[in-house]
């Protein structure tokens, strides 16, 4: 059932950071692609160390990357976006389809960078480092039906991706970007709480963790509303209860919906 | 390296409700014990249904199942303990270890109910339905090292299990007992927030259970400090500290810390 890449593709790598290096592993790991078929380039030589330790080839720049590729993951912070894509340019053709994971960066930008390139924009958060990642794309006006559908592929076999507008992609960001930020944040208060009461900090920090895994896979296996996943772990006058009635009394959802929001709004005045 | 129990051992669960039977289950799947060698007695015909329909035996009543186990997991509601432990008594033994997960019933009345039974208390949680439980047991005063391990690998197959003392056990009722309901709540409200920034509804509730689980996994798989997860993620003047920046203005953290502190001190009040 898993996505394999037409036996002919080639991936290509600009920047070799953390992003690109989950993402490269991941699709490895997952047998999407066969390390021999992917290329990098990066000026720093501990990250090209880190590529070749498993089985990419590293370029000698950006153009090598593009001539060596048919897909082509730009993953460098989005201010040298422009500059990377200019080096690769004279390697660009109308064959390469270039997924951007960079945030802010408008598919109109990429599109006239990319020399008549097909492009996706993708946004994908850190959890793809463990296979978990909550991600979203938008195709640019270029893009095939073929070239979402591949995309997807890549990316839901680190986690999951869902496709939207591009006018959309910085809500995205609010919410899967930064959101595990929050959650981390969540962990260490919920750990906090425990040592409160009592628990020793390793054990409190453990079942923390655990707890919002477990809580969050319920979610997402059983299918059921998180309202009613609450009510049915809320017995009458217990401890539960007694546990909600104080977030709620801090506002908490809307502590919750307040990040979201505020970091939305960052990304769009980021984006300009 | 999967913990098995030895051949000879038999299980039986005194009440076969959602929680005996994620456990029968989980364990049945994880290969740590067969079916045929489960009993369960329940009231109710259709909870009798579930358990034999995936190869448990049912037996005519509490005592047949004592009988019939070496390991008898009670697994009521904490009011119907003392009544099924004294239906069961005529059949239990000092052979015996009873493990109890009825939230708040102390190992000294368990033990007296027991009839010089070995007893082990434990607070797992309901992801346990999901193999993702966060647990901490509590051994009684005739319990073994070997009984401790035992129940260590019987839980460990479903998540993850500590020991504590048993003064301990209320606050890990109002960590990881009440937890997941916290966790609900804050993914309906990344959600809301999701909505909020205009995201479609079954996109947003997706990310946000999706980034919960993910960022949860990221703590566990790394084991670096959720702090450290949260400074790796938050650039400067970035979205991700826009959203921090509303959680710690609510008092985010505090809230969680003090849903922890009550839930722990209802189950303070409960245990009387």
């Amino acid at each position: 059932m898993g996505f394999e890449l037409a036996e002919s593709t080639r991936l290509g790598f600009i920047g070799a950071g953390q992003m690109a290096e989950a993402i490269a592993r991941g699709l490895v790991n997952k047998g999407v692609i066969p390390a021999h078929r992917i290329t990098t380039s990066d000026i720093s030589p501990s990250r090209q160390k880190v590529f070749q330790g498993f089985g990419v080839s590293v370029q000698p720049s950006n153009a090598d990357v593009a001539a060596n590729s048919d897909v082509l993951i730009v993953a460098v912070k989005p201010q040298y976006v422009p500059v990377v894509l200019s080096d690769a340019s004279s390697q660009l053709t109308k064959n390469h389809l270039v997924v951007s994971i960079a945030a802010g960066v408008a598919l109109k930008d990429l599109e006239s960078w990319a020399g008549g390139a097909r492009v996706v924009r993708v946004m994908p958060n850190t959890p793809c480092l463990v296979g978990e990642t909550a991600a979203a794309l938008s195709p640019g006006t270029l893009a095939t039906t073929e070239d979402v559908e591949l995309v997807k592929g890549l990316f839901s076999a680190l986690g999951q991706i869902h496709v939207v507008k591009e006018s959309l992609l910085n809500a995205v960001t609010g919410l899967s970007g930064s959101g595990p930020a929050y959650v981390f944040i969540a962990i260490e208060a919920l750990a906090d709480g425990g040592v409160a009461a009592g628990l020793p900090r390793d054990v409190a920090r453990s079942l923390a963790a655990q707890t919002v895994l477990g809580a969050a896979k319920m979610v997402i296996e059983t299918g059921k509303h998180p309202g009613q996943l609450k009510d049915e772990v809320a017995s009458p006058a217990g401890t539960t209860i007694a546990g909600i009635h104080e977030l709620e009394k801090a506002g908490f959802r809307a502590a919750l919906m307040n990040a979201v929001i505020a970091a939305t709004k960052r990304g769009d005045e980021m984006s300009g």
